[in-house]
């Protein structure tokens, strides 16, 4: 490229870096020369002489080798969205990856470190990522001994335990779950917290667990738990979609929701305000949780001593709307509370 | 590299590129030595090889010098949040970046194309890019002779023309209009309008202009245009936070929303569908644009023939609330309408 241009490579590189003080018509030389050649200034040299790339990643593993448009889900996009703007506040740039794709995009970006969602027990992405010394946040605390440097997640044992309290105080008697089959924590954690419940109250564990990245089979999952001849009189599904799923399960099998059917899912979407009835969510607070992803990686890339920890758990917030909430039978009558029980 | 580990330069490529049929000790002893050297293969290598990165840009140039979060902002989140799901689902990365950074963005990394919100007329990252031979989509149509591979829009001037309309319908004598001082086309043909439509129907123009990105600037450019003798009853806000900023200046002056004041802003916010009173907004469609830019940019870097224009004009969409419906004053009365003019 010197050689072409007939310079040294100090000015090759001024000329091309807009830095040191070169007559205009070297800078134009060098850049026309450049331009023939096609010559474009490698990722790598650059990010060895600043140390930094000012690019860190975004990415849903768990999924593996199936196309995933993750920010098709409410809480994904949210994350992102916060991610995003965490990242543009600090000047960096936020490369949001398909876990699998034709290009070897993860080899195309010099990244400075990397946000995984819900990486899974043996996630290889995390590895891999961890065996090139790169700073890796994800969100959802890992599994097994996934090496990450920091982490954010919710306390999901404490939220599930919450809603069946809450499902069984609104007369549940036998509460299903609607559940995923990967093997991310989110996943895990809220099922072991549900069998666990379940085994403390005596009540037969009734669930269905179905690839959750696939919407459809979201609604078959559904249909099949309110199928079943143990069907539960109440159900808590663990991702976005599945309130509408169930509702429409509970139409196609003549169940009045609540009357006969409580419902409860985790969602961020809006979308429950509004369905007939309105549903209870959980949320996750993606908002918070994909802006302290975003610090704690960029924190660990830049060496800041943080008085973060790098575990951070965000509370979660249940959202009580109609359909977890039974109006009393008709038949039976409740005993006057006392102001000390309410 | 390769004569660091003892072995041949096809052999360092397999070994780091999981090709070719090599023992596990070689793959391993390669490996061991590129960390040991602190080697990671070169973007512009790896690109120079297959031709393609795989990763596509995003950004807002307009806001220049300055750090700009513009995912703060509802129109370029949902933008931003359709075009991440539009490039996942091709098998593409999307690198959200920041107009300005410390680190050098733009150089770290070898994007395939990339896609400009709101270009200014003389937008120098665009000028590089094209200069480069990198396909470029912006969203917004380009001013001046800025040389883009395709855009998609909205049609600005029949959206402003329209919502004049609506509010000179409602009863207002004097519209005034909250605008921008950046030189993008958004900015620049909704002010156009505007200025045309007041001089057809006579009306002195009442505008004042502030700086988009800061969010407070709007607050006091609201306040502003409240404070004129030459006040207006009608006011059409062009960014998102207009409508809270002119609800709050309105409180100021003691000026009654619908009754002393009508309002229409352009926003994608949910948020105007429960202030007091609920504000009517224009919709850019954000979600069809961001869609739409990736697709024409994919099309664009695979060569790909579309049926689609280079040139997309999106519908926009008015939401008609409370904030632009003047109650008839009681002291009049009005002819009773025929169903024909209904």
């Amino acid at each position: 490229m010197a050689a072409a241009a007939g310079v040294s490579i100090t000015t090759v590189s001024d000329a091309l870096n807009g830095k040191g003080r070169l007559p205009d018509a070297t800078r134009r030389h060098v850049r026309e020369v450049a331009d023939r050649l096609g010559y474009r200034p490698s990722a790598a040299a650059r990010t060895l002489r600043t140390g930094k790339s000012g690019l860190i990643g975004l990415t849903v593993t768990t999924y593996g080798d199936e196309p995933f448009t993750f920010t098709e889900f409410a809480y994904f996009a949210e994350m992102a969205r916060a991610a995003t703007s965490a990242a543009l506040a600090r000047g960096y740039a936020l490369v949001i990856l398909p876990a699998t794709s034709r290009h070897d995009v993860w080899s195309n970006v010099a990244l400075d470190g990397t946000v995984v969602i819900d990486p899974s027990d043996q996630d290889p992405v995390v590895s891999e990522l961890v065996r090139q010394g790169l700073p890796v946040v994800s969100d959802g605390r890992p599994a097994g001994s996934l090496p990450v440097t920091a982490w954010v997640d919710n306390d999901h044992e404490a939220a599930v335990l919450g809603i069946l309290d809450h499902l069984a105080d609104a007369g549940a008697r036998r509460i299903g779950l609607l559940t995923g089959t990967s093997t991310d924590t989110y996943t895990h954690l809220s099922t072991t917290a549900y069998l666990r419940w379940c085994e403390r109250v005596g009540q037969d564990p009734v669930y269905e667990a179905y690839p959750a990245h696939d919407p459809c089979a979201g609604a078959v999952a559904a249909d099949r738990l309110l199928a079943r001849p143990d069907r539960p009189d109440a159900v808590y599904g663990l991702f976005d979609p599945n309130g509408t799923d169930l509702l429409a399960a509970a139409r196609r099998y003549g169940l009045r929701v609540p009357d006969d059917l409580l419902l409860v899912c985790c969602s961020e979407s809006t979308v429950y305000a509004n369905t007939e009835p309105p549903v209870t969510t959980l949320s996750l607070k993606p908002r918070r949780i994909g802006t302290a992803v975003v610090q704690l990686l960029i924190d660990a890339i830049e060496g800041v001593e943080s008085d973060q920890p790098v575990e951070q758990v965000i509370p979660t917030e249940l959202i009580v709307r109609t359909s977890s909430q039974r109006r009393p039978p008709r038949t039976t009558v409740s005993p006057p509370r006392t102001p000390e029980e309410g």
